[in-house]
């Protein structure tokens, strides 16, 4: 038995979370790609089913009340705060992350005032958040300008209103620095609003210890709510009463039901739903973050770091030299819950290694990319994946 | 047995969609609030557990393609075009009713053109319709201006860019006259942008036939998606090429995952997606759609008129002149599929309604609303559903 596989064995054995595997449907693949589309968490399929049959097929229009279907969006984000380290009611669940990045940009550049007239956002960011962040400048009137996380200190002005930045880049999987990055914002009298979708349920946030002021995240990653399960958005408690969002819908109301033709909104996280919540992704959701219970986020990174830190000896072990190239940084303060890998063949390599059972995913033109679930993630699983990658690398 | 009871027999016997009621779960309630929620397709719960089990659970991340997930918006959306008389590729299903609105709406003042200043409102719409017009209005600098939709000819100038008007109002149960009213928008150069979720599925819309510009709707009441499934939008097909949506997520864009930094909007109806789908949500829609299946939209209108007069009838039979007035027009042109009843007390007559498995809703102040499903609701129901109102009503 190689060093490496006993490693695996010692590392497994002392793994405290080890046990939260069984709370998922697993099989012998491994699922190195939680962070695209977390696996299913055992308690959905029959919270799901219960959704449909009973509270939408029995109970029907009585669920929105006595089902709690009405209040699903603010339950569920209090369910996500303490994952991000938010205090209660400052978080609402609803609609997709992009429809988010639009609600938090615009009302940040609101809340900032008119004579700043300038958003920065993240040059290396996942696309649809500059493309959104586009549409927000151009219907606020503010000038966008793409700046990478480290220009951004020297880059924030008098004019910055906004600056939208990636906790993790879904690409590298480099965390940046967001309690310097948020202070530096704040500093410039700007605001910082941050997407979570590559960070929240890997590593702490820190959202309320930051004083971060906006920010959106989507759920069906790390946090394992299903496909397409709806994203969230946070509103610092003080900026609350002042959040204008671009889209008031009657659910944000004061008085939903009083169907009022003058929108009044309502106060607190709520303010930030739009229309009718999809109950049965947003319910799934409900249900997958039960796995949570009892599980400390500090827990959860040093599991992740553990993962990422026995991958890179496993590649650097079999994989030979020069073959592949990491592009997540070593040091732990700059790295996310996922593994980056560059080599010139990685569609084709990543094919392989699906044949083979180790999922990971490829990122155009030349990346692989390798997520590490501290849930339900062995080390024996990263040996593996480590190990049918070099076979894979020296057959290609 | 009385005339009523022995008429609702025969209607019922000759009833060419009674076998559709055994497509649904169905129990002795009489539930005529279908306008609000639709019962339970009998083949939805089967279909969820698939997409949960196998394609989330054992597919997992491969579920994007092997299991259509990627295209669930635009194929779900040529299911719905038929019912709404809209040929393929031009219906995109997905998000809220209301963030549906905002695209449409915004993108018809952007393809009106800058020197048209004005967005006309159905000032008795919906209320989450008039917010986000507002909404639209303050982003896109426009004024907007609340009329009803008998005013809109009159008010219709050089300035109007686009209208937005429901077909049905969903208070009133009145049906607007879509042809006329899209006719006279186009005729002043504006963009015609019609709300169908009191219409779709309980009667013909004829969206190509009319010339109707842009359109949005749900797809949980007459379709019975299930609670909160998304919405949709219709971009009419020579408009697609200048449509240009306010929230330009990475879903629309011409080459998804090439994650380009700059934003090229796709062609066809796909340019209003946003981000990541609610798969959950989607696929359930796309089960529900299936009850769909060789029915004529032409026979849903058919049944969905006998229904309405026959509760009419029902009523002036059993209920003491004066209790209640109707609200619906009795012509049936400007019929929708429910009839809505004002009386002073119509929170507790709804209240005790319920309680005796007659399930319509109340809204606030004094209005009793009745929705008729034209596939699971038949004429013994409606005859039940008055007669036990006209108990309620002189118990109260």
């Amino acid at each position: 038995m190689s060093e490496l596989v006993m490693r695996a064995e010692k590392l497994d054995a002392a793994d405290e979370l080890r046990g939260k595997r069984d709370g998922f449907v697993l099989d012998e693949v491994v699922y190195l790609d939680g962070n695209s589309l977390g696996a299913l968490p055992a308690v959905v399929p029959g919270r799901v089913e219960d959704v449909v049959r009973r509270q939408w097929g029995e109970l029907r229009i009585r669920s929105w009340e006595e089902s709690g279907w009405w209040t699903a969006p603010e339950r569920i984000g209090d369910r996500i705060a303490p994952l991000v380290g938010a205090a209660p009611g400052q978080i609402v669940v609803g609609d997709s992350t992009s429809v988010n990045v639009f609600k938090a940009l615009v009302g940040a550049v609101r809340l900032a005032g008119d004579d700043r007239d300038e958003i920065l956002v993240d040059a290396t960011t996942f696309p649809t958040d500059g493309y959104i962040a586009e549409s927000a400048a151009r219907m606020t009137g503010r000038t966008l300008r793409p700046v990478t996380p480290a220009e951004v200190p020297g880059a924030l002005s008098g004019r910055t209103a906004a600056v939208l930045l990636n906790h993790v880049d879904y690409r590298s999987g480099r965390l940046h620095d967001l309690p310097s990055l948020t202070a530096a914002v704040r500093e410039a009298g700007a605001l910082a609003v941050w997407d979570l979708c590559h960070s929240a349920g890997a590593l702490p946030v820190g959202l309320d210890e930051h004083g971060v002021d906006l920010a959106v995240g989507c759920t069906y990653k790390y946090l394992n709510g299903g496909p397409g399960s709806p994203a969230y958005l946070y509103v610092r408690r003080e900026l609350q009463d002042r959040f204008d969002s671009p889209l008031p819908g009657w659910n944000s109301h004061t008085e939903p039901f009083g169907m009022r033709p003058a929108y009044e909104p309502a106060s607190g996280a709520l303010r930030g739903r739009v229309g009718t919540p999809d109950i049965l992704s947003m319910l799934a959701l409900e249900a997958a973050l039960e796995v949570w219970d009892g599980v400390p986020v500090e827990g959860v990174r040093a599991k992740s770091l553990a993962l990422t830190d026995f991958f890179l000896d496993c590649v650097a072990e079999y994989v030979p030299e020069g073959r592949v190239e990491c592009l997540t940084p070593v040091a732990h303060a700059e790295r996310g819950s996922q593994i980056a890998l560059r080599c010139d063949d990685a569609g084709e390599v990543m094919k392989r290694l699906i044949e083979r059972g180790v999922v990971g995913d490829f990122r155009a033109p030349d990346v692989l990319r390798f997520g590490f679930t501290p849930l339900y993630v062995g080390f024996a699983d990263v040996e593996r994946a480590a190990r049918v990658l070099a076979e894979t690398l020296s057959l290609a």
